[in-house]
């Protein structure tokens, strides 16, 4: 049935077919935009990220509305079983981030076999999807890749104030799948959890419903759960000089195969918002170091203005982050807000899924956090309740790459 | 501070002072559209949906993207200051869907009381929020109310194949927030749950991703986690005359505090997608009575092609649910698709938070379930774990009306 359309049926193929997109293509093309949660920069909504490239998309790219992030452990001890898999994982994603459906035969093929895809995103456009691959610390321990461990990749050391649930930590590896149709990132670790059935299992998994942070220069900094913008100063995709100090793997950084890579720290932060919420502004605005209409520094009038630090408390969040109080480090953050429901106590169980992308853990998240978790005021109102690391690769190159290539290759 | 705009301060109007809205106002003016989750009808993203009305809107207003509902737990004995908190969640509500932020001086009031408004969707558009609130037959049991509790309002029978989960199940009293944007519906919830502090605690709450019903006539029917469309036969907005039959409670129906209301139907149905996803396409299109790639009804070709219910298996859901097979019960259909992370065998905890509407629970969704709960094809696949009913009052008339007031009002 695929031979309709000559060719593959990509979603956005198969609505014409129906005969049903016509409204919606005459939209895009007088020039459809979106603009949820927070970011005033109009962006097509349906657009494909190209999957190929230089790095894996996901990273430096406009930090799309909804996430889907879902970290897996391995179930096979066959190498050659978890590479086939990388390989169709690869194509899965090629195909899925293009708006397409998973196999070439998704609903053309017998009628005897499951559907090669699970069909809920048909119909549906890109949304800008990307999925994002990580390697975590305890993937080295099998395989025979202990050699190939990069020393970035450090195990985090426990933090004061962390209160980790094993169940929302670590991991095998990890997909990261950003859209903004959440629709099309469940779609997507769905499809992906599903190929890989009986070589990996979702260990644990996280929607994020508003990203906290862009990447996009100029545009509105979202407001995170506690109703402040955080992230003003973050990496945009578009510094490629800050992006190449502080965010890619270099060269001579350490093992070749993650040339182009990067290294992902997710945190899983429950926000106390019942608190949060019986505390005077004036109180908040000290925590951040921000006043929260505008999300101006103390002092100063605009959110973009240069802050002055010790305008502030001595641990006012924006003080002890910044930089400048640093050594200047600069990670790239692309959390989001979640909220999974209630806890025992009645209180929403929501917060912060913080993602961060960094040249190395050692020289990035570590010693931040190490400074945050002793210094912090916003520590009275938040708990770190997961954490996890993850190898970022470089990106696909091509058709005939795939994902961890580099990594599994005999001569690497 | 709100005298900068003349007026209330209007998430819409905030932007502006920031000088931020410029961008997003030319947008607007040039007809910016969204269709996600499978809504090829374009409409404005960011308009409000009026508060005041016969009915609340909500139930026939066109099926927004996202979806927060919460069902509390009464935590006081005290009638008057029940009263008055949903004298405030009303006020608050007619804000909130106009865009506004919840208090007048959200972010001029004293600095060392905490703001009005939690603040998170400061700048976003109203994203056309609609508030339903609904009242539970267990809060007959308080407050003198028991000699109003509507008989429609029926107790759900235990369904053959029902696995619910206390914590899921039940409530006091419940608010369904809708909006095409979730950060405005998880603000929404959260700021009624800030004002309620005391007087009521969240007892569960259900984030909804993606929508799977629609009620605005010819729009694409979306698809559910099986990768079906459901509900194609669904009560449109505008088909005034199946509303007045099947949803909205007529003058003499009961109570007289119920004309015009409606009575609302929750159930988390989890899908158990990994079985699902190994199951052939052929008996998955058995299943629904459907084909899987147009939703056309067995041996048609097109999804709204009127259904030959004896050319389906005699299980399949489309034959067992359809209106002619049921003397002509027909329920409003306004459900949700629900990604919860993992349960504790790696599987996604996942599916259907089923949300509908009908002018009595005896004759509509009992016989319908009772009939599905023991025939229904569907059951392999999924199982029902939570379950709520609620009587949803009309509409709020005007400013000086409240949520409740004909059910509280001494005379009433």
């Amino acid at each position: 049935m695929s031979s309709d359309n000559g060719g593959s049926p990509s979603r956005r193929a198969l609505i014409g077919w129906g005969g049903a997109g016509l409204a919606l293509g005459a939209a895009v093309a007088g020039g459809a935009v979106a603009m949820a949660s927070g970011d005033d920069t109009p962006q097509p909504v349906g657009d494909a990220v190209p999957f190929h490239g230089a790095h894996q998309a996901g990273i430096a790219t406009p930090v799309q509305d909804r996430l889907h992030f879902a970290a897996f452990d391995v179930k096979t001890d066959d190498r050659d079983e978890f590479v086939q898999m990388l390989r169709e994982w690869t194509e899965a994603a090629r195909r899925m981030t293009a708006g397409e459906a998973v196999g070439e035969g998704a609903y053309g093929g017998l009628a005897e076999a499951p559907p090669d895809d699970t069909g809920e995103a048909l119909g549906l456009r890109p949304s800008r999807l990307t999925l994002t691959i990580g390697f975590g610390p305890s993937l080295f321990d099998r395989f025979g890749l202990g050699g190939k461990r990069p020393a970035a990749l450090a195990d985090l050391p426990a933090f004061p104030g962390d209160n980790l649930d094993k169940a929302r930590t670590g991991g095998d590896l990890a997909v990261q799948a950003c859209a903004d149709d959440p629709q099309v990132a469940v779609h997507a670790i769905r499809n992906l959890a599903r190929i890989g059935f009986g070589k990996v299992a979702v260990r644990w998994s996280q929607l994020g419903f508003g990203k906290t942070s862009s990447t996009t220069p100029d545009a509105q900094t979202p407001r995170n759960l506690f109703g402040f913008k955080d992230g003003t100063r973050n990496i945009a995709g578009t510094e490629t000089d800050r992006l190449t100090r502080h965010v890619w793997v270099g060269d001579g950084d350490g093992p070749e195969w993650m040339a182009g890579g990067s290294y992902l720290v997710a945190r899983r932060i429950r926000m106390n918002i019942e608190t949060w919420d019986r505390t005077s502004l004036q109180e908040q605005e000290d925590v951040f170091g921000r006043d929260k209409r505008e999300g101006a520094p103390v002092g100063k009038a605009k959110e973009h203005d240069e802050p002055f630090l010790k305008a502030m408390k001595p641990t006012a969040h924006v003080r002890l982050a910044h930089p400048d109080a640093n050594g200047g480090i600069t990670i790239l953050r692309r959390g989001y807000s979640f909220t999974d429901g209630t806890d025992g106590l009645g209180r929403l169980d929501a917060g912060l899924f913080f993602l961060a992308y960094m040249r190395d853990v050692r020289e990035g998240f570590i010693p931040l956090q190490r400074k945050l978790s002793a210094h912090d005021a916003l520590n009275e109102y938040t708990q770190h309740v997961g954490s996890a690391v993850f190898a970022v690769p470089p990106g696909v190159r091509n058709a005939d790459d795939w994902w961890g290539r580099a990594l599994f290759s005999k001569e690497a």
